[in-house]
C-alpha cells in the first residue's frame, strides 16, 4: 500500500493560490497556442498513461537488461503511435505521427530510444541525399519501421575532420557494385546511435574511390542484418561499444565493414552520382551535404531548453517542499526557496530555458525562410544560417548542462539520487555538447565566419541580419551615458561582442604579418575566437528574449503574465550581465554605483520571482511521467516517493544479501 | 588474445623524451619525497596486481551485482592489508595499516568502499567523541573491523541544520537505558555510507531527552544487526536508499528506530554525560563536537586534487594520442594537445591540481598546530582552522567537479565512454560539493567569519594569519602602478576580496540599520556573502602556490624543476586574474594594454606547459589501474583499449539478442 498522500503538499498549495498570473495563459504561450497545448497533453498522457510511475528504475538493471528494457518500451510506443495515426489520419501514407520525435514522446521510453535517430535523422537524410527512386527503395520502408537504420559517420579514431575518415567504397566497374571496406581498427565506424544490435541497415559515409582515385565524401545505404534473422552479413562486424555516461538504452554501436559490396544504386546520389560506367558528377552545391546537420542542430535547441525546463521543475517544486535552516535563530525552518542563495541558483535557470525556447523560435523560423530560398535555388543565407545553428547548439548545450548541474546541486544530497531523475538529465545534455559539432569545434567556425563578417562592417558594407549590430557597434565603441536599461545592457553586450571580435580579427591580421600561415594564425587565436563567438550568440539571445516581451507578441498577452516575463527579462538581462562585467568593463566605464545597482536588481528581481517561481514551473506543463523525479511531482510529495523508492530497491529484498554470509562474516570473524 | 601492443606509442615517445625536466624528480616533489614514492609505489602495486585491469566493467551490472562485487573487492583488499601489516609490524595493536585511506588504494575497490567512512571517521569519532573505556569497548573491536559501523546524521528531512534533528533519545532511568526513536519518516537516518546492509553498528546523532528535557545533540553507539546472523535487531528498519548518481558499490541506507532500547554507557561521553541519576552534564567546549568535521575536510582537499589529476593524466595522455583537424590545410592532422583551444581545457587544470595540492599541505599543517593548541587547552584558533576547512573543501570540490568535466568535454566522445572512467572520477566529485557541509551552506559560514574579521581590520587590530593580508588590502584599496607581476596579481586579488568583503559588510549593516533582524540581513546579503568567501579561498590558494614556488622550498628543486612549476604557477595565476577580472576591474584600473598583455601571457605560458604537459602528468605517478581508464595508460595505445572494451561488453555476448526475435522482428513484419 502506498504512503504517498492524495493530497497536494501544502507548500506547493501556498505557492499556486499567491501566483499573480493565469498558469493556464503561460502554458498556452509556452507551447505556441491553445490547440497546441491541448494536443501536447492529450499525446503526452496517450503514451505515458500505461508507463510505471517510476521509470527511472531501469538504472537498476544490467547493462544488457536495460537494453531488452529500452526495446520493449520502444515496441510499445511504436505501436501506440501507430495506431493513433492510424485513427487521425487514416489510409494515410506516414504510418507515424508526425510529432515522434516531440519531447513529449520522448519519456514513453525511459531508457532512451535507439531508432531516435533512425527516425529524425536516417529518414530525413535519405530524403535529401537520395534520389525520389531511391527515397521510394529505402525511405518509404524506413518511414515504415520495416527497415530501422541508423547513421554512420564517426569513426573510432576520425570526428570533427570528414576528410580523414578511412571507411573507403571502391566501385568495381565489373559487378557495377561499391566494395566497402575498414582497412584499420581507427576507421570502424563508432558510436552510431542504434547500430548495436537495433538496425538491419545503415547509412555509411565513406570515401569514395573510382579507379583508385578518391572522389570525395559519399553516402551509401549498406544492408547489416539478414532481414529475416537479423544475423550480420558476411563481411560485417557489428555490435555495442560498451556503457556510457548516459544513453543507457541507445545502443550506440560499431561497424566493421571488409570488402562488403553493395549495388552502385545503393549511393545516395541526388546531388552528385556515379553512372554505370564510372563516371563521376560531382553535387553542384556540395554544402547542401551538411543542411541536414543544421536541422538537427535546430532540434537540439528546442531539446535543450526542454531538458532544463524539466530539472527547472523539479528543483523548484523541491525547493518549496524543503525546508532547511531558519533565517532567524528561533524561527521554524523555512522552504529553502526563501534563501537568497537559492533563489540564485534556480531562477537564472529558469530564465535561461525560457531564452532559449525563444531562441528556438527564432531559429526555426530562419530555417523555414532557409529552406525555401534553397528550393528557389538561392543559397546566399547559408552561411548565417549555419553560424547561427552552430552558436546557439553550442549556447543551449553549455546552459543546459551547466545549468541542471547547479539545479541538481541545488537539490542537496536528494539531487544525488538517481530517482531524482536529475543525474539523467544531465547525462542527456552532457553528451549534446559533444554530438552534432563538437563545441569548441563549432565556435571556431562561427569565430571564422565573423572574421569575414568584421572587415564587411568596417568597410561600411551590408551585413546578414543577425551580424548586423556589428554596424553600430564598432561606430560607437562604447556607451556615453549608462541608464542601466534592459536596452542599454543589450547594447553593451553588442559592444563587447564587436570589441572581441575586433580584437580576435587585429590578432589575427598581426600574426598572418608575422608570418604565421592563416591556420597556424587561426589556431594561436583559438581562445579569442571562441570567446568572440560566444559573446556573439548571446547578443541574438538576448535580443531575442527582449524582443518577444516587449515587441509586438506583448499585446496578445494579459498584464500579468507580461509583468512575469518582464521579471524573468530583468533577470535574464542583468544575470548576463554580471556574467560578462569582464567583458563589459574594457568598453563601457561603469561607475561603482552602476556596479551596486545591478547587484541590487539581481537582488530584487529574484524576490518578485520567488512569488511565481512555481506557477512559472506548473506553466511549462510537464506531465508527472515526463518529469521522472521523486522530488519533483505536481502534488509536493517528496519525502513519501523518495521513501517508497528506497524500500523498492532491488538490494531490499533480502534483509542479509548472500554475500555477506559468503564473503563479509567470515572476514570479520577472522579478526577475532 | 589482445591486440594492444606491448609497446609504448611514439606519439608518447616523443613527449616524453622532449621534456625538459627529470619526472623522477618531479614525483617525488609530488609524491612529498623519495622514501614516500617508494613505498607509495609498493604499496600501490601490492593491492592493485591481482585486479582485473578493466575494472570499470562493474558498471555492466545490475545494483545487486554491483554491490556484491564491491563487498568481494573489500574483503580482498582488507585481506591483503591485514596481511601487509602483519608483516610490516608484526604483533602491532593497530591490524591495519595506517594508508588505508590513501588514494593509492581505492582503486581496488572500483564501484567504492562501503567501509572507508568506517575506517576514516567511525573510529576516529569514537576515540574524539568516547571515552577511553568506550574506545576500548566499540573503538579497537572497529579498527580491527570485527564490527562495521557506519555514521547517521543527516535524515531524509533534515540536513544542514543540526538542531532540526528530529531523531531522539530518551533516557529511562529505571532500566538505565536510553530509548531511540525515529518518529516520522522524515526523521529517518538517510545517506550514510555502509548503513543498508553491510555495518553492524551505527553512531547515531540524535536530541537526547532526559524526563522528556531536550539537553541537545548526542551520539549514540547503536547495534544494528545480529553479530551472528546479520539480521536487524528488533525496532530497527535498515536498508538501502537506491541507486546514486555515483558511489556504486557504497551502500549508502536508511535507518528507522522504533523504541531500540540501548545501555546509558552506548551514549559517547567523552565531553557531555549522562550520569546513572540522569544528570546531564554539558560539554565544556560544545565546539569540539565538530573537530572531526574539520579533519574530514582537509582529507576532502587531498582527494579532490588526486581526483583532478587523475583526470588531467588521462586527459593530456590522450590528448597526445588523438589526432585531429590539420592547421594547415594540407597538413597531417595533428595531435590534438597542438590546438591552443584544447591547451586551455587542459593545463589549467593541472595547475589546479598542484595548486590544491599545495593548499592540502597548507590545511594540513594549519590542522597539526589547532590538534596540538586543543590538547593544551587552547581553542583560539579554531574558527579559523574551521574557516579554513570550509572554504578550501568548497573551491576543491567545486575546482574537481568542472575540472574534471572540462576534461572528459576535451576527450570528445570518447570521453562520454564508461571505460574512459571520467564519468565515474567526475560522480565522486560532484557528491563531495553536497557531503560533509553543503558547499553554499560553508560559503554562508565562511561569509559569516569574515564579516566579523573585517571591523577588525577597520579597527586595526590584530588577524588571524588568514585573513592578514586584510590590513593592507583596505589601507590601498588599489595598485597605483600595475606592472603584471606575480606580487601584483596576488595582491590585486586580496584588493578585489577586501572590496567584496567591505561591499558586503556595508550592505549587512545598511540592512540591520533599515530594521532587518540579523538573521534576514544575512540571507538578503547572501549573494555577496558566498563571493566574498570565494576570493577570500582564493587568495590562500594562490598565495600558498607562490610560497611554494618562490619560497625557501625552490632552493631544494633543480632549476629544470623549478621553470616547470614556475610556469605552472604563471598559469594559474594569470588564468584566476582573468577568471576573476570582473572584480578585478571595479578595484584597480588597468588599461586596454595591461588586459591584452595577460591574454598574451596565458597564450604564451600554455606554450611552454605544452613542452612538459605529458610528462608532468607521469610525475604524479598513477598506476595504470588507479587511472582506470582505457584513454589513459601510459603506453598510450588507445584505440585498442577502446576497441577490446567494446568486444567485451556483455551485449555482445550473442549476434541477435533475443528481444530481437521476441519485440523488434515481429514488430518490423507487421508494419509490411
Amino acid at each position: 500500500m502506498s504512503i504517498i498522500p492524495k493530497t497536494v503538499h501544502p507548500d506547493l498549495q501556498k505557492e499556486r493560490y499567491n501566483a499573480s498570473f493565469d498558469v493556464e495563459e503561460f502554458a498556452m504561450w509556452w507551447h505556441g497556442g491553445e490547440e497546441k497545448l491541448k494536443f501536447k497533453r492529450f499525446l503526452e498522457s496517450y503514451v505515458l498513461d500505461d508507463l510505471d510511475e517510476n521509470a527511472f528504475r531501469f538504472q537498476n538493471l544490467s547493462h544488457e537488461d536495460i537494453y531488452n528494457s529500452a526495446v520493449n518500451d520502444f515496441i510499445r510506443l511504436a505501436t501506440k503511435l501507430r495506431e493513433l495515426q492510424e485513427k487521425l489520419n487514416p489510409g494515410g501514407t506516414d504510418i507515424w505521427p508526425a510529432y515522434h520525435s516531440e519531447p513529449e514522446v520522448w519519456g514513453a521510453i525511459p531508457a532512451g530510444n535507439m531508432f531516435s535517430v533512425h527516425l529524425e535523422m536516417v529518414v530525413d537524410c535519405i530524403r535529401q541525399q537520395g534520389t525520389d527512386e531511391q527515397f521510394q527503395k529505402f525511405g518509404v520502408p524506413s518511414q515504415k519501421l520495416q527497415i530501422g537504420g541508423a547513421y554512420a559517420q564517426t569513426e573510432l579514431g576520425h570526428g570533427t575532420f570528414v576528410r580523414g575518415l578511412e571507411t573507403r567504397a571502391d566501385f568495381d566497374r565489373d559487378t557495377d557494385e561499391f566494395v566497402l571496406n575498414t582497412p584499420t581498427i581507427t576507421a570502424y565506424k563508432w558510436w552510431p546511435g542504434g547500430l548495436g544490435h537495433s538496425a538491419n541497415y545503415c547509412i555509411v559515409a565513406a570515401n569514395l574511390y573510382i579507379d583508385n582515385e578518391p572522389k570525395g565524401l559519399a553516402m551509401f545505404m549498406v544492408p547489416l542484418r539478414d532481414m529475416e534473422t537479423h544475423m550480420p552479413l558476411p563481411g560485417i562486424d557489428v555490435g555495442d561499444i560498451g556503457k556510457r555516461m548516459g544513453f543507457a538504452g541507445v545502443n550506440n554501436g560499431f561497424l566493421g565493414l571488409k570488402d562488403v559490396r553493395i549495388p552502385r544504386t545503393n549511393m545516395l546520389m541526388r546531388h552528385s552520382q556515379v553512372h554505370r560506367d564510372g563516371t563521376f558528377v560531382q553535387s553542384p552545391v556540395p554544402v547542401l551535404t551538411y543542411f541536414t546537420m543544421v536541422f538537427v542542430r535546430c532540434l537540439i535547441v528546442r531539446n535543450m531548453s526542454t531538458l532544463l525546463s524539466i530539472a527547472a521543475t523539479i528543483a523548484t517544486r523541491y525547493s518549496a517542499v524543503r525546508r532547511q535552516s531558519p533565517i532567524n535563530p528561533n524561527d521554524p525552518e523555512p522552504q529553502i526557496i526563501d534563501h537568497v542563495t537559492q533563489q540564485k541558483k534556480l531562477f537564472p535557470e529558469i530564465a535561461n530555458s525560457i531564452a532559449y525556447k525563444l531562441a528556438t523560435t527564432e531559429v526555426k523560423k530562419l530555417y523555414g525562410q532557409t529552406s525555401e530560398d534553397i528550393k528557389r535555388g538561392e543559397f546566399g543565407r547559408l552561411p548565417e544560417m549555419h553560424a547561427l545553428s552552430c552558436i546557439l547548439k553550442v549556447l543551449c548545450t553549455t546552459a543546459s548542462m551547466t545549468g541542471i548541474e547547479t539545479l541538481r546541486l541545488a537539490c542537496g544530497g536528494h539531487g544525488y539520487l538517481v530517482s531524482s531523475n536529475m543525474s539523467n538529465l544531465y547525462a542527456d545534455a552532457a553528451a549534446s555538447c559533444t554530438y552534432e559539432g563538437e563545441n569548441t569545434v563549432l565556435l571556431l567556425q562561427v569565430g571564422r565566419f565573423l572574421m569575414k563578417s568584421y572587415p564587411r562592417a568596417m568597410a561600411g558594407k551590408e551585413l546578414v541580419p543577425t551580424v548586423a549590430y556589428l554596424s553600430e557597434a564598432i561606430k560607437h565603441r562604447t556607451i556615453e551615458k549608462w541608464t542601466g536599461s534592459w536596452q542599454d545592457i543589450i547594447k553593451a553586450l553588442q559592444i563587447s561582442a564587436a570589441n572581441k571580435i575586433s580584437i580576435a580579427y587585429e590578432n589575427l591580421t598581426a600574426r598572418r604579418k608575422a608570418g604565421q600561415t592563416e591556420g597556424e594564425a587561426a589556431n594561436n587565436t583559438g581562445i579569442e575566437l571562441t570567446q568572440a563567438a560566444e559573446l556573439h550568440g548571446i547578443c541574438f539571445v538576448v535580443s531575442t528574449f527582449f524582443e518577444e516581451v516587449k515587441g509586438l507578441n506583448s499585446e496578445k498577452r494579459s498584464p500579468a503574465l507580461n509583468k512575469v516575463l518582464e521579471d524573468l527579462l530583468e533577470l535574464f538581462l542583468v544575470s548576463t550581465a554580471l556574467k560578462y562585467m569582464h567583458e563589459i568593463l574594457r568598453v563601457i566605464e561603469l561607475s561603482d554605483d552602476n556596479l551596486r545597482s545591478l547587484q541590487e536588481r539581481l537582488e530584487n528581481v529574484l524576490k518578485f520571482v520567488r512569488l511565481n517561481a512555481v506557477a512559472i514551473c506548473d506553466g511549462f506543463d510537464y506531465h508527472d511521467k515526463t518529469l521522472k523525479s521523486t522530488l519533483g511531482c505536481y502534488d509536493g510529495n517528496v519525502y513519501e516517493r523518495i521513501f517508497e523508492e528506497a524500500k523498492r530497491s532491488p538490494l531490499n529484498k533480502m534483509p542479509v544479501p548472500e554475500v555477506i554470509h559468503t564473503h563479509l562474516k567470515p572476514f570479520m570473524k577472522s579478526n577475532l
